[in-house]
């Protein structure tokens, strides 16, 4: 009989228990390092994007698309987190936006010290905005916090419509959803109409915005969204 | 000063060290795990896979295709895992194959526990074939051995070349690597021959199959080197 869970299993198994109350001192750390960094942005009138999505869900092609829009009205820098490669501040850094790069190592998501450092190496020029694109997964980074504003979820066409539902803490934390690729759509069997059901049961009311970097379709309300921020 | 990184920084951080610790035991324990399932399998000359890869890279569609061309040499058992939802065991279900879902709740992985858990509930057929669908997530799941005799990472053509490179451990942990979805290759920029070569730089001489579960692209080759684990 295991200990720990009460199955029938000899075999060995998690300290599960251990390991909870570790991530809950590690997440009441990082709480307090994002809200740190909240107001300290506050103070200068910026704000912070979070990006999270999937390996390859488009979110680096999302960005060098809507960099240039948004630098039309303000400046704009970028935090990038892989566990490996500059690949993704190299193209960034093509939009002419300061970009640092996090190389996580092993870890599955940024936290909010790394992103106090990474902030420490780019200009906060008041009124401007800091992007975070975080690393590609649909499940860790959600739990972290990291002094954002907004928190935008990227889920491309070619994931599959019932993402939301089989990854809902993702779609939950998040403020706001980014559908990308729509330019593959006739390519897939991706149902939009029941994607957005499905969101909107997880969390109703919640914002969508269906884009293509390849087309530019969405781009315009997705900037409107972020320029909202500067009037609440 | 920060003192664990010795940073500049005053705002709360992680502490890594105690994370990691805990971590190093965790992984001990499921390794012993692992090597017990492994051990019980062998005993009845069965295999096990486990197969691994981004949310939406085709894991469950490769699974519907490739079960019923597996099932003509031996019968197969599947372990679906997912955060939420048996959405994938009732597709894997119309495989006739025996499917036991695992539900992580809010873990981004399987343990060895989890499929000592799950195998208990199939039947263990001597000579018969086990498959493990992993959560979707191309970071975690590749620090879990769960037993399994063969290691598949799946890459879909739609999440990019740079993948591999991006996220190498996942990549350096497989034994072999299934392109998915090449259907839609002429639909985005996918470069095979640098992915390969990549590929072949983190893990020399690493096996890669090219498949779709639309066309049947390469299907038979996997079934091969399914069926060589027989062999050994």
């Amino acid at each position: 009989m295991c200990d720990h869970c009460g199955c029938d299993n000899q075999a060995g198994h998690e300290h599960r228990t251990v390991s909870i109350e570790v991530e809950a001192d590690v997440l009441a750390h990082n709480r307090d390092c994002a809200s740190a960094i909240r107001d300290r942005l506050a103070a200068k009138r910026m704000k912070m994007l979070n990006i999270v999505g999937s390996p390859g869900c488009g979110k680096t092609a999302l960005l060098t698309t809507l960099i240039p829009k948004l630098t039309a009205n303000r400046s704009c820098v970028v935090v990038e987190g892989d566990l490996a490669t500059d690949n993704d501040a190299i193209r960034i850094a093509t939009t002419g936006a300061p970009v640092y790069q996090v190389m996580t190592g092993t870890a599955c998501h940024l936290t909010a010290h790394e992103i106090d450092h990474a902030l420490s190496h780019l200009p906060e020029e008041p009124g401007s905005l800091a992007i975070i694109e975080n690393v590609g997964n649909l499940v860790c980074p959600s739990m972290f916090d990291l002094g954002e504003n907004l928190r935008l979820v990227c889920l491309s066409v070619t994931e599959g419509t019932d993402k939301p539902e089989k990854y809902p803490v993702s779609f939950r934390e998040a403020d706001v959803v980014v559908i990308t690729k729509s330019d593959l759509d006739p390519y897939v069997d991706f149902d939009l109409a029941a994607c957005l059901q499905m969101i909107d049961v997880i969390k109703p009311g919640m914002r969508c915005h269906v884009t293509s970097a390849k087309t530019g379709e969405g781009f315009d309300s997705l900037v409107s969204e972020i320029e909202r921020l500067w009037e609440k």
